[in-house]
């Protein structure tokens, strides 16, 4: 396969189909290949509300910001996805997204959508000095959860290091920061797009498992993406994987931040993302 | 006055100053306090809508992350907040609110609220080392627009240094970062609570500004805060100076975005926060 082609049926292009239903509304359908632990994905469930106004006849340009908050699970099954441009400017729209099932609220997400002009443009963060995606041994796919097959691990720091050994006291072992740096892309492969960096944003693993490594139930609350790139840098990029740079900020009494950067192996910072999750101790 | 009383009809409590005119819905009016450029200062755009469910009958626990999209500028005089729990579970309640002015959408916000219990908490950036606020001279208000007035800002590093001398290139004066360190509260004191919090999480300027130092014209289009503190750690601040610091990451073709954290005087980080600014070059 050619770096520019995405396999006809990508299990992800599946996953966020969306069928019309009325105006402003799509049906859409979980699938199993991004199965959490409790609904879907939330990665999955952010790209496949991202694709509403994307698919909308209205739409003004390319997404600068999504915001989605995850309001409860998706049960397996099919849900709706409801999407409207609030305010339509001359170079900027602001959309609202919803997700519901069985007449609930699961999801709302918000998204600045905008037409670029070429500007002065620069990058502050340096991007992490890493060996090559292709020197990197992949991890091993997870046994408790579906999705994390569904994308291509290389660590080169900060692996994912559960353990479910509890006469350990977790103490014992808590490292001292949280901070992941790794390679990663769709399994299979597939060219980026705004749906799959969407996705790739959330397939960072909540940070208080690397933190600290004993499992302990958690769930995102609420995600950002700021993407940094319009769709002919994403296509320019192929299927060549992305790295990832991600920590928390702050743990306190049942929710933490993490923030992540986004960058091609060229050197270019093609988004940002933050989001805030619950967890239980 | 004492640490820890607000004085009567602080200039935030008027400029933020909801009145009920049906369920979920308020009446407000911009102050000419808080006026800037185009428009109200967006971090007292922000605090208002983060009132309306705050002074909601329906609310549960306290916010955890808020989002606000701006999608239009707010013209002097009333406008209307409207807010809405979309979901409430057992600990976490979801919220959608929205600015309207003469029928048309001006701004957006989702917010997630909680309860929290005691956990296991961390910190992992460090607070920059820095000399107390009253060692560190205030900086000057500016002349052209009047909510930096309502600030006291005491700059370690990274002070607004606009220069509107267009005979001299900004590209020779360009700075190598865009990190402002700097000691900030309102004026006059106030005891921290959510909503000057939140206004004090969009007081830093425009990134752009500091980078390269001329004024062109920028925007907010959306604006995160994680709040990783209770209203009781609030409180407990008084009218204590906070602790900024902000930086960009990315500036790309009429966009970019910065982020910032915000310490207590004690070392404690209480906020974190986000946001994607439109530029024009």
């Amino acid at each position: 396969m050619s770096r520019n082609e995405s396999p006809p049926g990508h299990p992800l292009d599946l996953a966020t189909t969306l069928e019309p239903v009325a105006a402003h509304r799509w049906r859409a359908h979980t699938s199993p290949d991004y199965a959490n632990m409790v609904g879907p994905f939330g990665g999955v469930t952010a790209a496949t509300m991202l694709r509403a106004p994307l698919v909308h006849p209205e739409r003004l340009g390319e997404p600068v910001a999504l915001t989605v908050n995850y309001c409860g699970p998706i049960q397996e099954g099919e849900y709706f996805v409801g999407a409207r441009p609030v305010r339509t400017n001359r170079s900027t729209q602001h959309w609202l997204i919803e997700v519901s099932q069985d007449d609930e609220v699961a999801a709302t997400a918000t998204a600045v959508f905008a037409t670029r002009r070429d500007t002065w443009s620069a990058t502050e963060p340096r991007m992490p000095e890493v060996p090559p995606a292709d020197a990197v041994a992949p991890a091993e796919a997870l046994a408790f959860t579906s999705w994390p097959s569904r994308y291509d691990m290389r660590f080169v720091r900060g692996a994912l290091a559960l353990d479910d050994d509890a006469s350990q006291a977790a103490e014992t072992r808590e490292h001292h920061d949280s901070v992941s740096t790794l390679w990663l892309r769709d399994t299979p492969s597939r060219t980026l797009d705004f749906v799959s960096l969407t996705g790739l944003c959330d397939a960072f693993f909540p940070r208080i498992y690397v933190r600290r490594p004993r499992r302990v139930p958690i769930g995102t609350v609420t995600m950002t993406v700021y993407f940094h790139a319009d769709g002919a840098m994403l296509a320019a990029n192929g299927d060549r994987p992305l790295l990832g740079n991600a920590r928390a900020q702050q743990f306190r009494n049942g929710y933490f931040d993490q923030s992540a950067e986004m960058w091609t192996a060229d050197g270019t910072l093609i988004a940002t993302t933050h989001q805030a999750v619950y967890y239980r101790e």
